[in-house]
């Protein structure tokens, strides 16, 4: 039976993998951690010069930017800056991503309408 | 058809009604703001020696403190303390309040798997 979790970013460990480069990342809300549903969320963070390629997937998602400064990527249409405390809804299969174009970490609270990160197939653009 | 929208949150107004005291909140990604569904997310502020009383709704949510120190309020069992990067997931129907013990605001990011906040029905525990 889920419960009410109270955890802290500091004490979320950073993800890595070969496969997403530089691309750091921790899960704050996820089922593959504790018991939960329906909603998930977690922290990315793209290292100066980085990026996390066009791409979309079946769920909406939403962007909080922490900090930093960097840029939405978007399919044939202008990119746009994003610093702290920007906000970026993207709608269903709707193509997206970020660039750091700063000196500092750019940091992005994800969050989706599902279970865990897990779950959501990446389709990156070719 | 829904677009990819990014906004600020120094852009989104401060909302605040009789019903709710000093409380004051933004509604960041709102299907009552533009075109969005499924997923949305506000800030709220909670002053010095404020409180958002206990209370339940169908819905699961996910709190993000953004500043301030404040004890997340719980039915029949301890409170816990809150602080910056406090995350907390809240099952559906699982009883909640949030209480500023500081002496700065307490500023909570809300996050809910719906349309909009309008949509759900607060239960406040007598």
């Amino acid at each position: 039976m889920e419960k009410i979790v109270t955890s802290h970013l500091d004490d979320c460990e950073w993800q890595q993998s070969e496969k997403h480069g530089k691309l750091r990342w921790k899960y704050l809300v996820d089922s593959t951690h504790f018991l939960s549903h329906g909603l998930s969320c977690g922290i990315l963070n793209v290292p100066p010069g980085g990026e996390l390629g066009l791409h979309h997937h079946s769920p909406q998602e939403i962007y909080l930017i922490r900090s930093g400064e960097g840029m939405l990527l978007l399919y044939e249409v202008e990119t746009q800056k994003l610093k702290k405390d920007s906000i970026v809804y993207i709608p269903k299969n709707h193509p997206h991503g970020l660039r750091n174009t700063g000196s500092e970490p750019l940091e992005v609270m994800w969050i989706f309408p599902t279970d865990c990160w897990e779950e959501i197939q990446y389709i990156f653009e070719s």
